[in-house]
């Protein structure tokens, strides 16, 4: 069982269907595979061998999706770099996972010099894309052209197929070692919730660096549907790819799906053939959703909570859950119900199951957990003790089996002694109508140890003061919870690569 | 992964939804979970260790879904008994499989005296119920009643959760060991292909013992859907069964498919909530297709091509192809596509795989594919060759990837969903003293897919008719095996040179 299989499937019952839209760029799964086998065959050429790791960094697009099956099909290992990261960040990763290989497209060619000279493993670079590699590395397209297609590498459900280095919003990053099984079982739980049964094309939004995206990728390639790429995320341009190839699914996280709605000219594009947007990341606000139904009638939206621990999906809210009222309302701030395969619950710090309505810490089992930390067997034997994911999110299960992430333990707030999770501020700001972008972080206080503090970015146009953000959430939620003091800014706010809100850069700003 | 995760699913997300409608009885998945962990009390109290084979014998119901959790719970291996078997194929079963336990319901009850007195290992049974138990076995419900619940059993992917017997009392006797990893690899190609997303209410109408059934079972639970039931397939309870209990999804063979619709007081029920009908054993013949799609408007078809070592489904024919005109008409011959983790191919004789449209053996690999055959570990070794299931059907591939069963190399028939092998048959035929050859083929059947018919060569100067070898055949083999149809000749059998029956021949004299 590997995710080559999947590809293979693609392969058997739809060979001259579309696997790739790239540009003006059209292959199909035949085409494709026999690219990946030449890929594969220039990364033998070199000397790649079985178990080697095998880096890339780079926008989305064609290539990446091949480097993800060619890569496994040379019998080595893919480590799929974060975009925002710096040179020394992205050293440290190449040279912890031992990379001997590194992939990179035209868009970050140029910072080769300043990473070049610090990699202790890596000896062969290939540069994807038209232009000219420069001194030093291989060209991709000319080395696949000029390479043999070699015999798939086989792997058992247990071998790892890459290393994926977490974000690092808030601790150094860590390899998680995924296996293919992880990756299958994941593709799977996918594959009950999304109907990529019918003629799909997935419109690859989000970075595909990052799991998130990945956990769309092989099931759409099993199903033998299209992919089709914008470079990075960008309202205008993702609205144009959808309107030009027709995109069916797509995933995106909250805060673009909240940019794409507010974009000034999305009445300009026909968004009809959207069936689907996945997101993940955080909940969608009702207000969001509000505008999003309103802006794509036709649209559906499933939220997948999980990490890239869990490959990455630990469990889905259904579109049926997206309504604003009615007797399925009520779930939309929770991330769902388990995934099939994937046995969820919340646990106390002595790691007994706390009962339902209790926050706790929640902690998945099943084939999407990972193999473990990439050569940190203490922390991997902690993570994983009891044979149970320990995900590190405080949360609780309600009556009905959602799970409601009531924040990353780190993020948790205390504040005169009670418990605040900015995911609760954060959704009653996100409904002034005002608010464009918002962050809750708790900074020392004299007084209450820890101070509600919001980080506010307004809609173009619009203002908004301190005093009337604190009376609006004073209508929504507990006056202890409310902020105590607001930074109204009209910048964005920064963003990570998964487009989440990097809090430990608004700490850096604030000097907390 | 065990089979036991999808029961804690359905617990955990629907807790006091239905999980059983038996008759008068409604059981909530806490209920029935509470039943399981009772049941498997009862089993471990009487001496049942894990890895003991426990057996049923009995008509579908609430029990039979008890018994495939409540065994494992209990660390046993399950080994469903086909109902038609008569006593002394029950009783080799029983004898190879090694049973320590039997659960009978009360229409089995009566067939113990002819089964316990040459039972080598069975040491306990129970009869499930109303009824009051026989002298030497035990009141389920009783048991059941009196147990303390333990916790479950832990499972390996690559435990056995069960022996399923294929065929019958001769060499072609086999016990399929599926793992837990077999039965929830199919668990997840079906819910791929299969919306139990929706509220779901599903009808066991085909015998649970066979693992056509089995295959939407474990899928049903999983995503916490109902299970209602109907002892055995007749169409007017079936139709009653579908209107009282709004079920929306069934699973039947042609047969019983063409039954139902062709059944005179079908107007008079309410069959509106049926939202897919899954079929297997053989394709749907276009007249049954057009007269159910009259009959059943709102209903989908999907087909399933498998056998018991494939737990059981290879390939799904979707219900989009369930079309006799358009562009998508064509392939309701084939048994449809590679379920979403089953790899495909047709090979020749030396394992080649052979062109696309050419005729070979079907082969599969993947991990629905059985661990082996229970003590017969040539025949396993033989069967799983290179990492591949051979099916022993013949079948082309066309360029879509569409699998097209077109012969039984296993000179095997399906004939109302049931397998029959011809050697069995023939075995029972030639111990008629009037019968000098005889050959067992599948004919082409409206109503039972094929239909077994035996060629009969008569000694000279002996005589025997039709309905003298069908009777006979009772006396020793199965009813569904016995011939529906005798041609009775003086003629020698045409016969290879190495003497065995040309049955290409027969069929092309008997034009089918």
């Amino acid at each position: 069982m590997s995710v080559l299989q999947g590809l293979g499937r693609a392969c058997q019952i739809n060979a001259n269907g579309t696997a790739t839209l790239d540009g003006g760029r059209r292959r199909t799964w035949s085409e494709f595979r026999e690219r990946v086998a030449r890929f594969a065959g220039a990364l033998r050429a070199t000397g790649v061998r079985p178990g080697d790791r095998v880096a890339i960094l780079a926008l989305n697009g064609d290539a990446y999706l091949e480097y993800f099956y060619a890569v496994p099909w040379a019998g080595a290992l893919v480590v799929p770099l974060n975009i925002r990261l710096a040179p020394p960040e992205l050293t440290a990763i190449l040279n912890d996972a031992g990379a001997v290989a590194l992939v990179v497209d035209d868009a970050f060619a140029a910072m080769l010099p300043a990473l070049l000279p610090n990699l202790q493993s890596v000896t062969r670079v290939f540069v994807s894309g038209e232009g000219a590699a420069p001194a030093g590395a291989t060209s991709l397209g000319a080395a696949i052209d000029a390479a043999q297609p070699i015999e798939q590498a086989d792997f058992a459900g247990d071998d790892v197929y890459g290393i994926f280095y977490t974000g690092g919003t808030t601790a150094a990053s860590k390899g998680v070692m995924l296996t293919h099984g992880n990756v299958v079982a994941n593709q799977m739980n996918m594959l009950a919730e999304v109907p990529f049964g019918r003629p799909t094309v997935y419109l690859h939004a989000a970075p595909m660096f990052h799991l998130a995206d990945c956990a769309a990728t092989f099931s759409v390639t099993a199903s033998a549907g299209a992919h089709a790429f914008v470079p990075r995320f960008d309202p205008v341009p993702v609205m144009r790819e959808i309107q030009t190839r027709r995109v069916t699914h797509t995933i995106m996280v909250p805060s673009m799906i909240n940019m794409l709605v507010n974009a000034p000219t999305i009445g300009e594009y026909d968004l009809s053939t959207l069936q689907l947007i996945l997101y993940g990341g955080s909940p969608i606000s009702d207000a969001v959703l509000r505008r999003a139904m309103e802006a794509l009638p036709k649209t559906g939206f499933l939220q997948a909570y999980g990490m890239t621990e869990l490959a990455p999906v630990a469990t889905f809210l259904s579109t049926t859950f997206h309504v604003t009222d009615g007797p399925l309302a009520g779930k939309l701030r929770s991330g769902g119900r388990a995934a099939v395969t994937a046995e969820i619950r919340i646990v106390d710090d002595d790691d007994r199951e706390v009962p339902r309505g209790t926050v706790g810490q929640i902690a998945v089992r099943g084939p999407i957990v990972m193999k473990g930390y990439w050569n940190q067997p203490k922390l991997t034997a902690d993570t994983l003790r009891g044979g149970w994911m320990h995900t590190g999110d405080g949360g609780y299960m309600d009556d009905d089996g959602f799970v409601f992430v009531v924040d990353r333990i780190k993020d948790m707030m205390i504040t005169g002694g009670e418990n605040v999770y900015s995911a609760e501020v954060e959704n009653a700001i996100y409904q002034h109508p005002a608010v464009a972008m918002c962050a809750v972080i708790g900074v020392p206080d004299e007084r209450w140890g820890e101070r509600v503090h919001a980080v506010v970015s307004v809609k173009p146009g619009r203002a908004v003061t301190e005093a009337e953000l604190v009376a609006h959430c004073r209508t929504l939620i507990a006056a202890y919870k409310c902020p105590r003091t607001v930074s109204v800014r009209s910048d964005p706010l920064p963003l990570s690569g998964a487009g989440k809100v990097l809090k430990t850069v608004l700490r850096k700003e604030l000097a907390v």
